[in-house]
C-alpha cells in the first residue's frame, strides 16, 4: 500500500495540518506574516514533519504526538524558510506551481519573512512539552541548520568549479538534503524521550535514505519515464546540472570523450534533443546508471540496517520503512 | 568620565573582542564564513554585548563573565545579522565606512551568510554554562528577535503610508531598536542566575533607554551640531524620513501648514538648504524640539527608576547608568 494511504500516516498528516493552519493568525504586521502563511499553505509533501512525528510516536506512545509536534513544526517551517530564500537566490518564478514569494510580493519581503520563519522554527522548538529536552533539541537543530546552509554554499561553489570530486558532491547533497531528513527523525525521537543511541540510528537511517533518494532523483531525471516524475526527462542535462551521474561519467571517460562531455555541458543548444541523446548514450555505454543504482541500493540497505537497530515500537518502524520505500518509488 | 574609559568597561570590551575574534576560524566553506568574519570585524560600538556582560556581572560575580558571554555573542551576532540583511534591503553601499557584504561579495552571499549568522546566534545561546537556563533564554531571544523583524516591517510599511500616529511610530522604534537593548540586559541577567523580576526591570531600563536614545538621535540629526554627530545636520529632513519630530510636527500644525510640510516631504530639491531651513523653522515655532526633549527625558527618568529597583550589585548598576548617560550624550 502506498504510504500515504496508511491510516497512521493519514492521521499524523491531518493533525499536523491542523496545527500548521492557524500558526500565523492574528499576527501583525500582516505584510510580514501573510507571505509566511502563503508559503506554508501551498502544499508540499510534509515529509519532514511526518518523519518527526513518526519518530516521536515510536518512543512516546500516546504522548508522542504532543512531544513531537513542536519538532514537526520547527522542521517544516525551517524547510520552507530555506525554499523561500533559495528561490530568491535562484530567481525562481514558481514554487509548487504557484508564484514564489519574491515574485508575488518582492525580494525585501521575501528576505524578511524568511528571516522570521527561521526565528519561528526556533520558537516552535521552545514550545517543547518537556523543557529539560530543549538544550539537546537546540543543539541538534543548530547542527542541522548549519549543515543545510553549508550545503547550499557548496552547491553554489560547485557551479563555478571545473572539477568536483564524488566525495565533495556526496558531502554537498548530504548537507543540503539528507541531514534535515535525519535531523527530523533524531529530534522527533529525542523530544519523545528516546536515548541518544536510538536517536543516532534514526538520524543515520534518515541521512542514508536522503542520499539514496537524491541519487534516485538524479536517475529518474535522466533515465525515468516523463509520466513517472511529471517532469521532462533529461532536464538536468539540458540545464548543465553537475549531478552525481555527470561527475561519475566524467570520471569514467577517457580524455577525448571527457572533453566532449565538458563541451556539451558548457552550452545550452536551442534543440536539446541531440545533446540529451548523446549524453545519455555516453552514460549508458559506461554503465553509469547501473553503477548509480547500485550505490543508491547500498545506501538504502545501510539505512534499513540502522532502522533495524532502533529499539522503538515495531509497528511505527514498519511505517517508517514504508515511507522510505514510497520516497524511492515516487509513489508518494 | 566617559563610560568607554571606565576600567570595568574596558575589561569587558577586551574580553568580548577576544571571544569574537576567532569564532569563524577553520570553518568551511570559506565563501560562507568569510563574510561573517568580515561584518563582525569592521567595528561597531559593541553596546549590546557590553550590556549583556554588565548585567551578568551584576548578578553572577566572578562567574558572571562566563555565564554572560554566550548571550553577549548571541546578541552581537544577531545585531550584525540584521545589519547585513537590512543593508541588502536598503541597497546601502557602506557600513561603518566599509563596503557592505552584498557589495563586497554579492546579494546571494549576503542572504546566505546572514541566515547562518542568525543560526549562529542561537548556537551561542546553546553554549550557556547552565543548561537549565537555556529554555528561558531561548524564549526571551525568540520574543526579542521576532520583535526586531516586526519593527523592520512596520518601518517599511510606514514609508508607504500617508498617516502614521505617534503611537505607531513609538511602537516601531521600540521593536526595531529598544527591545534588543532591553533583551541583551534581560538575557545577561537571566544567564547569570537573576530572578525574572530583576531581569524585567533591566529589560524595562534598556527598552526605555533605547526609546530615549532614538528620540535623542532624531533631535541631534535635525538640531544638533554637525561636529557632535559626525553627520550633516538635517539629513533626516533631506531624506524625507518620517521621524518622531516630523510626525509630532504634523500633529501640531493647522491644515494649511500641514499641507506645506507634506509637500516639502514629497520631494528632494537639488539645493536642500531652503527646505531644511523652513522645516526646522516650522518645528521650532511649534516648540517641537522642546517637546521631544521632554519626552526623551521622561523615558530616561523612567529608565533610571527601573534601574534603581534592580537588586543586583550597586557598582555594576553605576556602570550601567554611566553607559546610558554616555549613549545620550554621544560621548561614546
Amino acid at each position: 500500500m502506498p504510504y500515504r494511504q496508511l491510516p497512521q500516516i493519514q492521521d499524523l498528516h491531518r493533525r499536523f495540518l491542523d496545527r500548521l493552519q492557524h500558526a500565523q493568525d492574528d499576527k501583525e504586521p500582516r505584510g510580514l506574516y501573510e507571505p509566511i502563511e502563503y508559503i506554508l499553505s501551498i502544499g508540499g509533501k510534509r515529509v519532514r514533519p511526518l518523519l518527526a512525528l513518526i519518530a516521536a510516536r515510536m518512543f512516546g506512545d500516546g504522548e508522542g504526538l504532543r512531544a513531537g509536534m513542536p519538532v514537526a513544526m520547527a522542521v517544516e517551517v525551517f524547510h520552507n524558510f530555506t525554499l523561500l530564500h533559495d528561490d530568491i537566490m535562484d530567481e525562481s518564478p514558481l514554487r509548487r506551481g504557484q508564484p514564489t514569494v519574491h515574485r508575488k510580493w518582492d525580494t525585501n519581503t521575501a528576505i524578511l519573512s524568511g528571516d522570521l520563519m527561521l526565528i519561528q522554527a526556533y520558537g516552535h522548538l521552545a514550545e517543547s512539552a518537556d523543557p529539560s529536552r530543549i538544550p539537546v533539541l537546540l543543539n541538534t537543530f543548530n547542527r542541522v541548520a548549519t549543515g543545510v546552509c553549508e550545503g547550499q554554499q557548496f552547491d553554489v561553489d560547485f557551479e563555478r568549479k571545473h572539477h568536483v570530486t564524488i566525495e565533495e558532491y556526496l558531502r554537498m547533497i548530504e548537507l543540503k538534503t539528507a541531514v534535515l531528513l535525519g535531523g527530523a527523525l533524531e529530534m522527533g525521537a529525542l523530544a519523545a524521550g528516546a536515548g541518544q543511541e536510538d536517536a543516532d540510528h534514526l538520524y543515520a537511517f534518515g541521512r542514508l535514505t536522503g542520499l539514496a533518494f537524491q541519487l534516485h532523483d538524479d536517475l529518474l531525471d535522466t533515465f525515468g519515464e516523463g509520466a513517472e516524475t511529471g517532469k521532462l526527462t533529461g532536464n538536468d542535462i539540458i540545464r548543465n546540472k553537475k549531478t552525481f551521474l555527470y561527475i561519475k561519467t566524467l570520471e569514467a571517460l577517457d580524455a577525448g570523450e571527457r572533453e566532449e562531455l565538458v563541451h556539451w555541458f558548457s552550452h545550452t543548444p536551442e534543440d536539446p534533443a541531440p545533446k540529451v541523446a548523446r549524453v545519455t548514450e555516453m552514460m549508458r555505454l559506461r554503465g553509469i546508471p547501473e553503477l548509480v543504482a547500485e550505490l543508491r541500493d547500498d545506501f538504502q540497505r545501510d539505512a534499513y540496517d540502522h532502522l533495524e537497530a532502533v529499539t522503538g515500537d515495531s509497528g511505527w518502524k514498519a511505517v517508517l520503512r514504508a515511507v522510505a520505500e514510497g520516497l524511492l518509488q515516487r509513489a508518494s
